[in-house]
């Protein structure tokens, strides 16, 4: 499997130095979908060149590792403080804050960035400008731990087998009010959300931020480790391909043809809009999900099939593992799934019908409005500069036999895959 | 008392057309503290002269008042149309909206506006900029009403003796998600929040949202309406006055000697910032308040004794009642008290301790971090043009024998009024 799905990014046409400028139009007026200005072709510090895509949030991308030189140097220092185990979770997050997923976020959340999350779904930078930032990304110590570290400046962040994977520095200790980290995030308190029985209920009561670097990049040893394509790698990959628009969706269940429908159908319009080499980031989420959901090994396992059968085109297409867990908190973390996408060069986002939701953990209903998602993400701070691109509903026509996008001035001819509704990405 | 208080702003010293440019410093360094630029005279639309005072949010006071010669056709107009009787609450509302408080909001909130305030705590305007709304301010309706409106494209808005005050036009009808709308504005979901109780518990399934016509202006006939002074009330005032600052301040409960020790210094400390003339903007809150609050007339009374006593200079203070009801949703609340006040021309805005803060209605704590509320005011999207001047704590100096800012270098000097902490304002 892996080497089938290597060569979707693998295979690529030599890529050339000049981008096409041309006048793009907007095909969904309904929605909030600026064409963002074309940026011309730089060299970034390093030997990446990023031409036409879109700036990382912060303008640079974030990478917090350690220099191989450094790393000895820092495993000494790291034995020498107070440390912290980690949780397979909160491994998740520094790979996701490592990479640069959430720059210009230089490591977990000091209590600004912590309330400007909760209270903004952003943080305001030093020059005035914002960005979108709309989960808390935050590593929590319990009152024992607190005392250990003291009045320490750094501590050691260690993986589930005591070796020191990063250190972080010029911490900062504050209060973890659960109730409220919950409520906002959430929009609910209602006991049963995965993530806070997961990560929260039982966690401590203050919360460590600070400046993360970073001595192994996290490995999960699973036999997908080489599809998790940092943004750097994306990017890198993307320029290669000479891609002059990037599109990403993101799956957390297996793709089925509606999917690979809406697809090929998007990318079929970007040509239409003038865009000459539009690329697909096909994205599933790899950190944490919830038990019913469908396990990553068995979602990539799927989308090699519905790639083997030619349903989507390998020479247009990136498959790769976005690291992230996911909170399933709806029209907030949708915004966490897009703005990520950004740092790893993507200036489309394709968004469904409630993504990031699940159902009420005590009513009998969705917990999140279905079409909040896409109007709450039309609407954020700091993702001006993406296109947001409604997911069109596909389902089963019977009238032509195959799937299509959904009509609604003739439901009767549709079957949806499931019950009533598709319920499909995020 | 009401013609001891009307003094306050009506004995002014005759203003005159330029104001002093002075280079501005800061005396706060350790919060947000930016320095506006000084607008130049201009003349608004009308004949009141706004110079140097702060711009409104959106750049223009919005007033929602019917011309004089339009009443009568309004109010016919209104009679042929579905009506919703308006709670106590609701009209306080329409008061607010009425008067261009929450500039440059046009009526009840519609979803777009909702969602931005529950999210953002700010909504984009047309023009890309950004201006602070933290609390819903929404109208209910139930499952009958919203029926009997039907595909009615406006309502009319009845007080409780059925008489119209207001249309509602260009309506938008949807879901009123209580719980999510309790969660993202409170941060609890806790049964017992006064304001939660009291109009949202036992609401309707449903918001509407539109834009206002007010016929009637909102009056209470309580002694108090004339002090109920309308933003634009406020700026022909301070103008008239010739303040080149204006620094408010919100009570709910009554002034003491700190409160007082605190108004005096910072106008000291304005003028040895430059400013020629800082007035005060003693502005106690005047809509629904809990139970055990102290009532707005009481309070008036208090406040006009303080007057009296000479501990507050007429010349250079107004009193006014800010019409806003209470949410006692502290970080998320205080913006809103401060953003009104913009659009009354306060360039400066003091917040203290637990700003709209209370009790967590279960456990044994306070609901809110008592500094969060300063913190996230200092950093909200859409208040950077607002100076926040952080509360200094005044106690009584035992060794001075009177109130004096507290020193926490020598704490055990310090008798606090109520226990442990002086917990006095917003």
């Amino acid at each position: 499997m892996a080497a089938t799905m290597a060569s979707l990014f693998l295979k690529t046409p030599t890529p050339y130095p000049s981008f096409p400028k041309t006048q793009k139009s907007l095909f969904t007026p309904s929605v909030n979908f600026p064409v963002p200005a074309r940026k011309s072709s730089r060299t970034r510090a390093g030997t990446r060149i990023s031409c036409g895509l879109i700036d990382p949030d912060g303008g640079k991308l974030v990478e917090l590792f350690v220099e191989e030189s450094q790393k000895d140097f820092k495993r000494g220092q790291a034995l020498s403080l107070p440390s912290i185990r980690l949780s397979k979770i909160d491994l998740q997050w520094v790979h996701v804050l490592s990479e640069g997923w959430a720059s210009p976020l230089k490591g977990f959340m000091r209590e600004s960035e912590f309330l400007q999350t909760l209270h903004f779904n952003s943080l305001r930078l030093g020059d005035g400008s914002v960005v979108n930032m709309s989960v808390p990304i935050v590593l929590a110590v319990d009152d024992s731990q607190k005392q250990r570290i003291g009045s320490a400046s750094s501590v050691a962040l260690l993986d589930d087998r005591n070796n020191p994977i990063a250190i972080l520095k010029d911490i900062e200790i504050y209060k973890h009010n659960k109730e409220e980290r919950i409520a906002r995030t959430w929009g609910t308190t209602a006991p049963g959300l995965p993530y806070v029985e997961e990560t929260i209920k039982n966690a401590g009561n203050w919360l460590i931020g600070g400046d993360l670097e970073v001595i192994e990049p996290v490995k999960y040893y699973d036999g997908l480790d080489r599809f998790r394509l940092s943004p750097a790698e994306l990017r890198e990959e993307f320029t290669r391909r000479n891609a002059d628009a990037v599109f990403a969706f993101q799956l957390r269940n297996p793709v089925h043809n509606g999917h690979a429908l809406l697809m090929t159908d998007t990318r079929r319009r970007l040509l239409e809009m003038g865009y000459k080499n539009p690329v697909l980031l096909l994205h599933p989420l790899g950190g944490y999900t919830k038990a019913d959901d469908v396990p990553l090994s068995w979602r990539m396992k799927q989308h090699e099939k519905v790639l083997e059968d030619g349903v989507l085109d390998p020479e247009t297409t990136v498959v790769s593992i976005f690291p992230s867990p996911m909170h399933y908190a709806g029209p907030t973390e949708v915004q966490w799934h897009a703005k990520a996408r950004i740092n790893a060069g993507a200036n489309f986002y394709i968004v469904g019908r409630d993504p990031a939701g699940m159902s009420h953990p005590l009513e009998k209903r969705d917990l999140y409005d279905a079409d909040h998602g896409k109007k709450v993400l039309s609407m954020a701070p700091g993702l001006e500069r993406l296109n947001i691109l409604p997911f069109k509903v596909a389902a089963y026509d019977k009238t032509q036999s195959k799937m299509a996008f959904f009509d609604p001035s003739r439901a009767q001819d549709f079957l949806f895959i499931s019950g009533t509704k598709v319920h499909c990405c995020g």
